[in-house]
């Protein structure tokens, strides 16, 4: 049994986490950390867990018991949690915040993308757990890359549920606003495009285009659905070729033949593409469940892949569908 | 033109308030107060009001040059408020708030139920506005009652949408939890019942019997739908005639003889209602907009009628129905 | 391995039902007939099985190959089919529909739920799987049976998802008509009341009094929450303790002893248990995920229970919790 | 009084007119057609209208009795309609459909996009109403245009309520899909490309740029929500300059300067526009209700400029907001 512990586990990935594990038959959670719910039932923060589980969160921090962590901290707060806490060597890392999934010289993170660095992963002891759009959008374009097809600037818009806000109420997130409501935020300028073009450059060998990436906010709770067109004179068939052989061996991501829609994808761990040619633009369609593929449900898939077990391990779900 | 100022202007019902009054033929808005807004533009904080207005909030509360005050406070803030500040007897005040609903020695509210009490607003200085819950349920029970039919307790569930619980972002609002949810709150103890009962007493002379108000957080953001069940022997037939008949000169409550539904009255100052008869038990279904019927627009209506004027003026309003 | 045939595998329990097996440890799907989609691959009917599956529907149903089997059908289709087909008798038979739920001379049907009947279940050879509405009002009321407490009129009001209406589109599954919409139906004479019935005299010894049931369309997809009122005299820790002694060995029906909440149990195969009492009025809250304890769930949770297998098995599902 | 008449008034569009026009108060519905209701209360097809009229459907057609007539038939069909029947000289005619957007030789329909064509809708007979995702799209696009800065593909995403689908229930208007779900059809060939090229071309002078548009079918009722992005090394401040220049004197079209959201114009005729420049891409936002200002409410614009009425007349309406 992977012995685990969990910093940050009131928040919405703490949560889903939790829910992801307690059903890991190779996982056993040691600690659930949180400092203001220290001594309370994990059900009293988290729904969906009445009879699962009677664990409660524990300010503790016992690392000389557990194998790995999950920071499921605030960005910027994985980076100040390290500064302040000892955690022995041998314990492995998985950090969902973006404060070390840039590769920058003492930066000893490897991205979590198993799509395209499984074999690094697997040999990891710190991991950085890729964005939620930073997940959908690169798994729609990796293929291109891998193709050399991204050398104009690519329209990537991509939409949002509302948990990729987190747990912390606001007036974006307020139910009576965002109900049959849609925005766009950040606009060209969001947090995970560094991400994207990084990956994209590992495996093109360079970039040099724009990812003009337009965030919306969807009224909708789990999952981001997005659309990138590229320029390219590559034919149809081969794009669909090449998209389908850079995926073959991945478990959760998959080329679909058909148009997609994004309730195919909730409440798994799984990432679906799809692509058109109209003229000389390929648009590529993508979704993911933000909180699974996007968050968690890819950190446990790291966790396996750095663990050597089954990498579907505790991520075979029944996805909601409706 | 009826002068108006307005209190709490930057919460749910003083924009509502501010979206009906811009188009009310025969109101004018002299002041929109809003301490903590003072200086800014209706249109930071409230939907749907681009193009519409320039109006800003103000810190200034000029009551010499109005006519009439709508209190948008919160509940038991209208008390304080006049313990704090002298308004001129000749300036009428609408309170949207629970303060001075319930009579008492040295109330000088009118309730402001339009369909009992019309004549009393005609010739009332202060009116205590209802509630939301208390106008949805009280109109489907008070032709019953002026048939003196309810002598057992009755069976009452109505579920509301998101405004009502205001502008403030919490648990219960956040989207994320709020979508695709349902659960119930303050069950058999409602701060509406005790208004319920006042006006059933009112109507029906006396009142022996439970009113047993489940209320429940809906996962819409307008509305109010409400299934209320009456023991009774009295026939079907004379029954939909006594409310047909109680509400014959009403110009927003409707009995119609088709099952209803919520939609019917989105974004209108209507009441639907309808009523079954299942051997001795009364089933009397009805729907209102909680913001409107529930709130601002039976304020306006007061208005129109406190000011002699046509009952429905600024309230013929297109519904959403979608 | 228990071999699978699905009968009806192109509507929403068909298409729930392979959702569930196909990540069943000891189950096989064998078949998954239809005969309008016989050719075609599951995944062009059914959501969410991407990369799961490569089944396609089939127009054959070879009854030899397998050792129970699943009637999908809509009501009334399955004594129809029966009588126009011959099953081996040593194939099991777990039927959806309400064809077999009332027991009367020569049906042999045992009325498949764990809570009550399951020593039944496990020597059956048919079950009668328990409607959705009906699974969630009796494990709301059961327990107040077993304590001899329906002495009085019951008023049980539930709503129900979408998908409690089936695959076929219609005016009140329209999206345009239902999002943010409420409605009634069936009030007082919902089809699934006799079945009740049936289980509360069961348990109860006798019943004489009405279940006033008013079923409600709501605007969301999955799920069923329903409150009852029960009049009684009986002290609320003494029918607290009388619940959590009635479910203590129910591995999905849990009572919690916070307010509950609809999206606590979407998604998986729980059904939760709140009781409130008030003067001598007590207030039950129960939900259920309408698909799963409301329907394939359950089906399956009766199917380990006649083949001698953990219950749970297959069932212990991550909630979608958003 | 313009006395009006309604093809297809069973139709969503249909019912929205009506809507419309039982408040305005210079119109009058003599006649709403619909064969298949011919007799029955128009409030036994449409949400919203009890307690506002007892109009009935009719299969007449007095073309000798109206000013003007709305075609509210699906796509085609005003075409063929007119190969059949006879309307008056002096009728005016407003079609919804596409059927005469695009000019061609013989066509005397004006394209009734008043932002543009205000003066050729006040002299025309037959007017042309825009399609919905064209009149977001256009209104987004048309100030830039008239700076003639569309000189490169225009990357154009725009999400669209489920009202725009029409009232026939199917498989991507049912409930239980649509839900929580997104996705996009007709990508890069939707029919109203060439409305908006037609458009563009007539303010620009010449159109060498790709219009490439990818619909997505939202999660809500009404309403469409557009982004496109423009590529110019004009200045942001020379823009927005422009934009607030070209629509200074329309009543419904409005530059925002802050970031707009779609729930600021659901339920009115308005469109919001908003521009960001980052670097050389505009980024252009812009929304509209698809019912109003892009269908009906624009098409009673239309009469009222036809009429030589206040063009707002009877479109004063009360946003929802929520």
């Amino acid at each position: 049994m992977i012995k685990i512990g969990i910093l940050g586990a009131a928040g919405y990935t703490g949560g889903e986490l939790i829910r992801l594990l307690i059903n890991h038959p190779q996982a056993e959670i040691v600690f659930a950390n949180s400092e203001s719910n220290a001594g309370n039932p994990v059900t009293d923060v988290h729904e969906g867990l009445y009879g699962d589980t009677d664990m409660c969160f524990t300010s503790d921090m016992p690392f000389d018991k557990v194998d790995v962590v999950f920071f499921c901290f605030g960005h910027g707060k994985s980076r100040q949690f390290l500064q302040e806490h000892d955690i022995p060597a041998n314990v492995k890392i998985i950090d969902l915040a973006q404060d070390f999934r840039l590769a920058e010289p003492g930066n000893d993170y490897v991205y979590g993308l198993p799509e395209i660095n499984r074999d690094k992963i697997a040999k990891a002891n710190h991991v950085a757990n890729p964005g939620c759009f930073a997940t959908c959008i690169q798994l729609g374009l990796l293929p291109a890359a891998a193709m050399k097809l991204i050398n104009d600037d690519v329209a990537v818009n991509a939409i949002t549920g509302s948990t990729g806000a987190g747990q912390k109420p606001g007036a974006t997130t307020h139910f009576s606003w965002r109900n049959n409501n849609l925005s766009i935020y950040k606009a060209f300028s969001h947090q995970h495009v560094p991400e994207i073009r990084q990956s994209l450059t590992q495996v093109q060998g360079s970039l040099d285009a724009d990812i003009d990436f337009i965030p919306y906010r969807g009224d909708f709770a789990r999952g981001i659905f997005a659309t990138c067109v590229v320029k390219t004179d590559a034919q149809a068939d081969e794009i669909i070729e090449g998209y389908k052989s850079f995926y073959k061996d991945a478990p959760f991501t998959h080329y679909v033949d058909k148009a997609i829609d994004l309730k195919q994808v909730v409440n798994t761990n799984k990432c679906l593409v799809h692509c058109d040619k109209f003229g000389n633009k390929l648009l590529i369609t993508s979704c993911i469940d933000n909180l699974l593929k996007g968050a968690v449900g890819q950190a446990v898939q790291n966790m396996n892949i750095m663990f050597g077990i089954d990498e579907t391990e505790g991520l075979r779900l029944k996805p909601t569908a409706f």
